[in-house]
């Protein structure tokens, strides 16, 4: 039968699968840690809506799974393919097909990368504000399937405010078009806010049509600041947002980030505080409103300084962005989770973080998306990433809690996938869990879409 | 059957249900024009969430048609209840239950006017952005239910926006909690987003928790502009956008419009320009951006000026935000419409609604927000605006063709209700239409909750 799958795909799409042991060996893998068991059938690499479409009602007529792959960069094990899975791989699939300025849209294939849409967008004075700190290695198609978020979301909003409309392959193969061209729209229930953040389970996003917003030019004043204490860093952060200023980024760093960025790039960053915010204003008005946020900061114990220099602020940035890359260069295995909580709980977050630290022992640094109150407790242990010691997970598991009982979530933008599959049913409720799976299978009666991501196989 | 019906509800919720034939009657409309047939059998006056369950239960259990109503300031004849049909009223669940500074949200119950909250926001120096021109009289739930838009949404978003979570009744009288507290959330599919702009047929919204922003304070300037014809205003328009520029309101008055607001307030509009466009700029940066708006719209041709007097602008604004009012005053009976086409679309559409216009003989002012390509034609007529001519939803069935041709939408804000219910298959597709009603039995396997609303019955 999976012979047969492939030998059909093959005729249909000559030149666009692939079986090779070796190019399949890293579609079990994303970059969450996760391995999916065994190797999956083939890839195929769609080069149109047409082979898309030839793929899933392949894949649906023989009860094959599909798992769809930007470009594997995800955190939560969603893309990871094994035994008797097809992959579909939207890399070919990276035209930009149009750019309006009076429209403020662009109309884009899902395999092109965050990174690239943006540059060909600045040619325009254009911009997509979808901002995860992998958009140079992370697709359009899979920043909405993820509903990705990143630095910039408290005051751009997350992935769904970016999209107006998508094309969308079900798992039938027929073609969806939900949402509008348009800024307003309200004909029948909004399925296209529905796919943002679906993971590939209710259908394959084929195209793009993406909200973009003139380019914020100007200025962009910096503000770096040091704190005696991570709950000092997490409280001034809260007082910059209760004090109606919006920051287009605000980013905290707590100790042991501190250092490990520090060691990633030879500098020492660890002697000017125990915990370090990095705020950017941008826009009209932003150097007055970074002068406001820093007399915020400093009124709350912050040694802060602020720049207007490019240059400083470009590596003062990057401080932050290499923030993952860090982590990963100390060779340790890792579970990055992803939490969020109301802003005004931030300290508390970080104070239980501290507590399930010591009582586990284990490391748990956690950079932050300040602003929206979005943490990364990265569980550090010695081993594979891809096996998850069980105390880990436990420990994990106790941090869910914890942001969950502080009005929190999960997951603030890396999604469920694989790896918190088993967590789900704690924040939705066994009602809404039943409810979201009927959902899924409106769109996808076999369930041959990305099986056992998101909810329990 | 229905007489059990009432008694039951009578018995369990003691002076919330009303059954005078008095009190009934108007809740066989909404401000659409639209009449139910009949007579609904009761109206509960909920005050809890407990009192929306037990009536859910109620009615799920009897195979009741359920009606939820806001402000029934609808213009889709979303809210209208007619025989054998239980209307529930969120009228008396008016309560904000909390205010966030440091979260910037707002907990509310569903019958709160907009107004009234954005007062009460204000004494905290806050604002919740969705702003539609029946802001004194209609609700939030109102709002959310259809994902209102307004005279703000090309720079601040649709009601979707501006929500983070909300606590829904379904049918059965289960509890659903969706969305979240946070900032950003990416747990399972979002079932807050396709609860907005449901139109009450998924499940009646007990509370929602509101995203709300630090209140623009400033100079808010304004421009009036005058143009020759309605394609150079629309074009002016158009190029306002194209430049980069993000007014917060850019409003379009035709000839038709000037005319009659003019005579409504006793002025003289019409001897300036056969069109006119409202600017307004505000935030940081608001004056500096005016003065390039204003620079745009002479290029192009306008005859424009720019005030920063605060009493000045808000007469102009006025004139604008009394269109409707002014246009029901002239005791003609009308359909309101509400077509929507990417912005560089809009100098076509209002060549099509001259065509249509001239072609069916009937007068179809439309005022229209310029800034998000969201127009409202209305189409006049002699006799009563519940019985709407035969020839006048031939026009408008034009009209929606026109808006699709253009790569627009039949509803930009007002929603389908029953009034475009039956158009609701052109845009959507029979594929599409029948997922959506897929969809809809998942929350509402009896169908009780808004029958024929959306969907035709
Ligand atoms: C160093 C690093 C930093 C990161 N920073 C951020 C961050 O700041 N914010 C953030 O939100 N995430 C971040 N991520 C996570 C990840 O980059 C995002 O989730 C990203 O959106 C995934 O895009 P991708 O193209 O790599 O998708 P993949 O990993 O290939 O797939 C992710 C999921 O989307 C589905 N999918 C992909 N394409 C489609 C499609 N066309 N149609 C339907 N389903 C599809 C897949 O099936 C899978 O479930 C980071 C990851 C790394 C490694
Ligand atoms: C003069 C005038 C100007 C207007 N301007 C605008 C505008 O600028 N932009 C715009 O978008 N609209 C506008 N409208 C239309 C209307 O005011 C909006 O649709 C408004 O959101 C309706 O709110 P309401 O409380 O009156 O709802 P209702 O009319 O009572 O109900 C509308 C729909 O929502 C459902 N509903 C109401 N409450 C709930 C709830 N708690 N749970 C579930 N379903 C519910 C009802 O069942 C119905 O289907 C205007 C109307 C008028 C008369």
């Amino acid at each position: 039968m999976s012979a047969d799958v492939v030998a059909r795909l093959e005729r249909k799409l000559p030149g666009r699968v692939v079986t090779d042991p070796e190019a399949l060996e890293p579609l079990r893998r994303d970059r969450s840690g996760a391995v999916a068991p065994g190797r999956p059938l083939a890839v195929v690499f769609a080069e149109s809506v047409g082979d898309v479409q030839a793929v899933c009602r392949t894949a649906n007529e023989t009860g094959t799974p599909l798992v769809t792959r930007g470009a594997g960069s995800g955190l939560a094990g969603g893309a990871i393919a094994g035994d008797g899975e097809l992959v579909l791989s939207t890399e070919r699939m990276t035209r930009i097909l149009e750019i309006s300025i009076p429209n403020q849209l662009a109309v884009v294939e899902p395999g092109l990368f965050n990174g690239d849409l943006n540059r060909q967008l600045a040619a325009h004075g254009l911009w997509w504000p979808p901002d995860p700190a992998s958009k140079e290695f992370s697709t359009v198609g899979g920043n909405i399937a993820m509903n990705a978020g990143g630095l910039l979301c408290a005051k751009y909003g997350v992935t769904r405010e970016s999209v107006l409309a998508l094309k969308v392959v079900l798992a039938d193969g027929s073609l969806l078009e939900v949402g509008h061209r348009t800024v307003k729209g309200v004909t029948g229930y909004d399925l296209c806010a529905l796919m943002i953040g679906s993971e590939g389970t209710l259908g394959v996003i084929v195209e793009a049509t993406l909200k973009v917003r003139p380019a914020v030019t100007g200025t962009v004043p910096t503000i770096g600041a040091y704190f005696d204490s991570i709950p000092d860093a997490a409280a001034a952060s809260a007082a910059v947002t209760a004090a109606g200023l919006r920051p287009a980024i605000m980013e905290l760093l707590d100790t042991y980030m501190l250092q490990t960025v520090g060691d990633y790039h030879g500098i020492d960053l660890i002697s000017a505080g125990a915990a370090y915010l990095l705020i950017q204003t941008d826009g009209p008005g932003a150097l007055d409103e970074a002068e406001r946020i820093l007399a915020e900061v400093t009124r709350v114990g912050g040694r802060a300084e602020l720049t207007t220099d490019p240059e400083t602020a470009a590596s003062l940035v990057d401080v932050r962005r290499s923030g993952f890359i860090a982590l990963e260069a100390t060779g340790r295995a890792m579970l990055v989770e992803d939490v969020a909580v109301p802003r005004d709980r931030m300290p508390d977050m970080y104070a239980r973080i501290a507590e399930i630290s010591a009582k586990y022992g284990v490391d748990i640094p956690a950079p932050s998306h300040a602003g929206d109150g979005n943490l990364h407790p990265s569980f550090l242990f010695d081993g594979s990433s891809s096996e998850v010691p069980e105390y880990v997970w436990q420990a994990a598991e106790e941090l869910f809690t914890a942001a969950l009982e502080l009005g929190g979530t999960l997951s603030g933008e890396h999604g469920i996938g694989t790896l918190k599959r088993r967590f789900l049913g704690a924040e939705l409720g066994a009602e809404q869990y039943e409810l979201q799976r009927r959902i899924k299978q409106v769109f996808d009666p076999k369930g041959i879409l990305n099986p056992g991501k998101v909810f329990a196989a």
